[in-house]
């Protein structure tokens, strides 16, 4: 199991990014079930775990948990690019904004643009990725981003 | 079900919130077994999902996925206050910190600090509380932050 440490399709370290990359990540289709199973669990708002509440919401109808949306892409980012990264985590997220309601259906499409490559001041083996990520539904309407550092191992550090 | 629509519940509207306000929101104990799943759902890097690997990486073990405690600070905000509000959701965070790792077994505690009130300016019946919650562990120490704007109705457009 310890090989799973420094996993062996291991590809992208910090030294791999570069400003103005941007990575494709996939896609998801968010059904019923698992809007209204993830809002139970996390975000029992009525626009989020009732049909007939959230038809005569603002909303219009059920709409995902925005921690919903941002967790799924994050499995797609992860999925997409992060799995063949020498990932060290994050801090946190400098800006999340949920655009547009996410419905029952909907299927986002993922991307990450590479802002800026910052290696850590304090510490020579690793450095930060700024991103910003974007979802978009399956109208072309960008309903998801957000802003986000993520820390990587450098290649020469391995 | 209409009677959903307005829950009987709602007690706060936005005129009932001011600067300075401080909400207790309860607390949480993190399971293994809930770590696991939702990081197998959603953020499936081996620091989240594999122990050995945990073990090995510069977290010293298993560490929850930061968008599983930002999901568990949005619970414990339905539960502890928004299930009593005229909420109508939220445009996004403006800054999410995970200042220290979360661990199986830890129990945080959320509070809800009003930063400021802000009615809408373009509609009347509504506004929003910008808010900073934080969480602490059963040490003591702040493990999470998040800023962000909840948009709640006016108690007159009821």
């Amino acid at each position: 199991m310890l090989a799973m440490v420094e996993p062996a399709m291991t590809e992208l370290y910090l030294d791999d990014f570069a400003a103005e990359q941007v990575y494709q990540l996939g896609e998801y289709t968010f059904s019923k079930d698992e809007i209204l199973r993830f809002a139970n669990d996390f975000d029992p708002q009525p626009f989020h775990i009732d049909e007939a509440a959230a038809a005569q919401s603002n909303y219009g109808g059920l709409i995902a948990s925005g921690w919903h949306t941002g967790s799924v892409f994050m499995r797609l980012l992860v999925d997409g690019l992060l799995h063949k990264c020498a990932g060290m985590g994050s801090p946190g997220v400098d800006e999340m904004r949920w655009l547009a309601p996410v419905r029952p259906g909907d299927t986002l499409s993922a991307r990450l643009e590479v802002d800026e490559v910052r290696p850590s001041k304090s510490k020579n083996d690793r450095g930060f990725v700024i991103t910003r990520g974007v979802m978009t539904n399956q109208d072309g309407a960008e309903v998801f981003s957000l802003k986000a550092p993520f820390m990587l191992r450098r290649r020469d550090a391995h």
